[in-house]
């Protein structure tokens, strides 16, 4: 997607370094900044700090990572060496075991002379492959707008989102924005609430960056607000990503996704899910019940970063003496779900992927 | 309630200097500051510039701002036109309005040279009212807390809370916390899960800072989390204050409190609205329609304040190009509020009330 009118992905192989580069993360909005990658041992460390995050973009970070390991010692051992390193710094992100999964068993049965140009070309077709799925739910995501929340009005669709599911959170075009972008490409009158997204502002920080750099209407609110916006008809639809898909269809996202669901269902507007295939584990038969979320340090509750001036800082927001829990996702559960978008087609119920 | 094992009232009648102090409400929880409030052009400012919120607050700030009106000139012209500068400072507070439309009558009536004292007596009175209801509902919250919810077990209750309706917004007690302040002096074992509400944070500065000076255990959590904690039977209940109730029980509080009322619903936890009586509006027929919601300025959602070593600062979290919208409360429906405490009962309906 595009950045000030040039386009850009997450990540890419630079053909003169042939090392790795990516635009770290960390730093958005407040600065635009390109971090080049060497090594694997540096990759897994910028897996780890967060340069990057988002699910497809993690399984490509440790794809290239691989390649990285292979440039600078393509014995089996020392891949996978590299490897396990890669794979023990988020270590439940699915696409990361993936990419790896997918990468060590070529590898190990080619000569060692063809594994640096076979590694490149995994992780090129993985970060592809990653691009392209996205892609694909992008034009599933804008017919269906076209067909059901537009239905052929030419009035501005306003649509709300939670957290990051943009092309910063993939290789490029994103799960949950990706229909937004092409229905703003082919000339829709789109405009986007972006719920802020406590505590660590990622639709402040990165959903409002990606938009606005390409150019797309919107407007930044509190994650209080979406369900005033919904009772008074401001919300044609609701488009969120996912970080794991139940076999039943409940959704695991970021923390709050629950609540917008619940509005939109109180006030019949579509709630609807966007991720490639890869996010959907059948292996989890109830996803309110049975997935797993995650407790992260309450100080991302009790500090807030900003910038002051012009060097970012963070600030402590509560009484000293207050402590915080800081839960990183809720699920949702399916019956509040109108519609799962996937590169495989647009489905009523996750019946159609099982 | 207590800071620091000293008894305090948010406002208070200084007989040494016959003026009237206040806590400035602004610089919470980082600071505690008394300001003495000498002039009802003075407190038409502390009123007007925030330090002192909350309906119950204002009402009697603007009771004790006639009395030093009084107190400076006792004209009625005069403490006329000083009652038009208080009713203009906050239009939208009903409590404000109540306590001038009390007084001015009363003034207009007796002698000059009683005018002073009827007026510091009134002005007592109505603070006394105020603390009195919110003692009241705080007696009888505990009440059904004790019978409805804890069923004579002797476990710990956790509430969640929504904005701040504590001691801070009144004279003294509070609308929703009052039942847990009473529950805690009671010995009850009560944990209070505190909504941080953004965007301008009242109860992480306010609700959490309250709390943890009168020595209530308590926990911070972002706006997008009270959603899984009741999914996981982590609440026994919510309880809310509210700005205004509709005829047909819908309620106006800060926004965010529709989200949480949905969760509640949606998982069967008891959702509570807790207000003194005159926050009842027999002439708004549909809360969610008729009430109208102020719309804020959106630099409140764009910055954030907050102490970066030890003063206090703005910071921006949000890009240069972001807008944002700022809506300050929104609308619960009466079918998703399991009772209403009031301080002349405890009701299901609002019919109670008519």
């Amino acid at each position: 997607m595009q950045v000030d009118n040039k386009d850009y992905r997450t990540i890419w192989y630079n053909a003169d370094t042939k090392n790795v580069e990516v635009i770290d993360q960390r730093v958005l909005p407040f600065k635009f900044e390109i971090v080049e990658v060497k090594s694997a041992t540096e990759m897994s460390k910028i897996i780890l700090e967060m340069y990057v995050r988002g699910a497809g973009l993690i399984g490509a970070a440790a794809a290239w990572g691989i390649y990285l390991a292979a440039k600078e010692n393509s014995d089996i051992s020392f891949i996978e060496k590299s490897a396990k390193e890669l794979s023990e710094t988020r270590p439940t992100a699915v696409n990361l075991q993936a990419a790896i999964d997918v990468m060590i068993p070529e590898l190990r049965i080619v000569a060692k002379e063809d594994r640096l140009e076979l590694a490149k070309n995994l992780a090129q077709q993985i970060s592809d492959n990653d691009a392209n799925s996205c892609k694909r739910i992008g034009e599933l995501g804008y017919n269906y707008i076209e067909n059901k929340i537009a239905k052929g009005e030419k009035r501005r669709i306003n649509i709300l989102t939670h957290c990051n599911a943009g092309w910063l959170a993939f290789v490029d075009y994103g799960s949950a924005l990706a229909p937004i972008y092409e229905a703003y490409n082919n000339g829709m009158d789109i405009h986007v609430y972006v719920d802020e997204t406590r505590p660590r502002n990622q639709g402040a920080r990165l959903t409002a960056w990606e938009l606005g750099k390409h150019g797309i209407p919107h407007t930044l609110i509190a994650d209080n607000v979406g369900g005033h916006l919904m009772q008074h008809g401001m919300v044609d639809m609701v488009i969120v990503g996912a970080d794991r898909v139940a076999n039943n269809g409940d959704v695991a996202n970021k923390i709050g996704t629950y609540l917008k669901a619940l509005a939109a269902y109180d006030n019949n507007v579509p709630f609807v899910v966007a991720f490639p295939t890869t996010t959907f584990d059948a292996d989890i038969k109830n996803g309110v019940k049975d997935i797993p979320i995650e407790m992260r340090d309450g100080n991302e509750v009790l500090y807030m970063n900003g910038v002051s001036e012009k060097e970012e800082e963070s600030f402590r927001i509560a009484p000293e003496f207050t402590q915080a829990v800081n839960y990183g996702f809720d699920v949702t559960p399916s019956r509040l779900i109108s519609a799962y978008f996937t590169e495989k087609g647009i489905f009523e119920s996750v019946e159609g992927l099982l």
